[in-house]
């Protein structure tokens, strides 16, 4: 959620009753600092920050979390070993997020405080186990509380991660159509076009597989790796394109990342309207089935 | 499940209250008719047939279905459309396997009874959407009942497809560790020791990816596509290789096919109680979550 996880929309979350996450991505400190210092302005309520581990500004970044004490922090994108200390001695929740029975494993030994369990439908770098699979297996082996994400959009799926173990979700692709989020229109309007079938896997052959919309970008790379190009090359060419998505509108050669649920999102409303009737729908699934379970 | 879902382990299932499911791979329509008859023996409820529409015996196959008039047949792997008026009008219920928004609303409209919506979690030949993604956007555009398969081995698994908007699931890999499936213990065994992970995909490459566990068969199923070999050829080493693994318990050149459930496997117990605790678990998953959503 780069670009797309502002004040704006982190705020919106929080105030609705969610846990609102500001995406670092790349971000050096003093701009995420702004956006911390924004976000307070339009919430009271506590929110969480992203970070990822292959930022080039990581140490200040974590330095700067550490002071601001933000609520919680989820890791993305590598080793969380790195930085869990320093932040939990600040008193912050620490989730990495994880992609597989090992990495929750790993993730509760260095004392993480819960864990983002992502399928590989989501949107974005993933890996190769999908939210069904992953949810209950992790569940299994960890004591730390499992947050699912991957495939989740309305409250089936938030009913769905609940009974496979999981006590929390995350959203990602179904906040970008709120009409909080600051993503440009284009991008919006290419979410509520897609098919479940758009939402591909570009940069398999390089290690580092994104779930993005296709388009001339995605057919791009997949010509890059036909020709064996490496993996830095690839990448460069991917961060660039979501910003040329989220910020210029250009759906065609930026990264339009997705979850497989995009054929789900079918108008653009307000991120209130989104968890209310989530909360509201969740309670009657959980009602209709336990009444005919025990019949 | 060709090799492994046979008349012992059908008749067990549907015995313990399931849909027993005899796999009729590429045998030929004989074979198959000393199938049903051996399964007719062993049970006095219904049970259904999977027909591979890439049978060489197709037609044959179809004829004996429909004098025989099995209560259900599912259909994988190809267009139903082929063979669907003959089997309805024998007043078999047909049940095609989708991957798909698009082939769910297809199979709706050549008069399928309900389809089986597979994530690609599951074993053996897989599409690319999750049973997370794929229910909820198939439960939204087709009338007709939605059984989910892909990434379900306990109460958990199934409570989530109901919640998700399945009307049923269908089971693969879970029924290959009960005592009554009659694949070699080796199989198994590996299947017991697998992690999330070893399910990977072989044959991406193509076009006809099939999920199977980690072994010199994947290698050099790999090997070939990095080469450029064809899909027949490729096709013919892993089909051999399904025989390999189930009845020679060749597990490292055989195809050891399984889904990503299959790091959930513990012990090797008997359909009755892997359907039984199913069931009863299930009752308390949906009530304990009805609490917690009105209190």
């Amino acid at each position: 959620m780069a670009w797309a996880s502002d004040p704006i929309l982190a705020a919106a979350v929080s105030n609705a009753g969610g846990m609102g996450m500001l995406a670092s991505g790349s971000m050096s400190a003093k701009d995420l600092s702004l956006e911390i210092e924004k976000t307070r302005t339009l919430t009271e309520r506590v929110f969480g920050v992203n970070v990822m581990m292959l930022s080039p500004y990581l140490d200040e970044i974590v330095d700067l979390l550490v002071q601001d004490k933000v609520h919680l922090v989820t890791l993305g994108a590598g080793n969380p070993g790195k930085v869990i200390d320093k932040l939990k001695s600040a008193g912050i929740l620490v989730a990495p997020v994880i992609a597989s029975v090992a990495m929750a494993r790993r993730a509760e030994s260095v004392g993480a405080d819960m864990v983002i369990a992502e399928g590989m439908e989501a949107g974005g770098h993933i890996g190769r186990i999908t939210t069904m699979a992953l949810i209950p297996q992790v569940a299994d082996v960890i004591q730390i509380p499992v947050v699912a994400a991957g495939g989740i959009a309305d409250a089936r799926g938030m009913a769905a991660a609940f009974c496979l173990g999981a006590e929390g979700v995350q959203m990602g692709t179904r906040f970008v159509c709120s009409v909080e989020c600051q993503v440009h229109n284009n991008y919006k309007e290419r979410l509520l076009r897609a098919s479940e079938l758009d939402a591909i896997i570009a940069g398999v052959g390089s290690g580092h597989p994104i779930r993005c919309l296709r388009n001339s970008l995605t057919r791009k790379i997949d010509a890059m790796e036909k020709r064996g190009a490496e993996f830095e090359e690839i990448e460069r060419i991917a961060v660039g394109g979501l910003r040329r998505a989220v910020k210029e509108g250009d759906v065609d050669n930026g990264s339009v990342m997705a979850g497989q649920i995009c054929g789900l999102l079918r108008e653009i409303v307000p991120v209130e309207t989104i968890i209310r009737s989530m909360m509201e729908e969740l309670t009657h699934i959980f009602l209709d089935h336990s009444g005919e379970s025990i019949s």
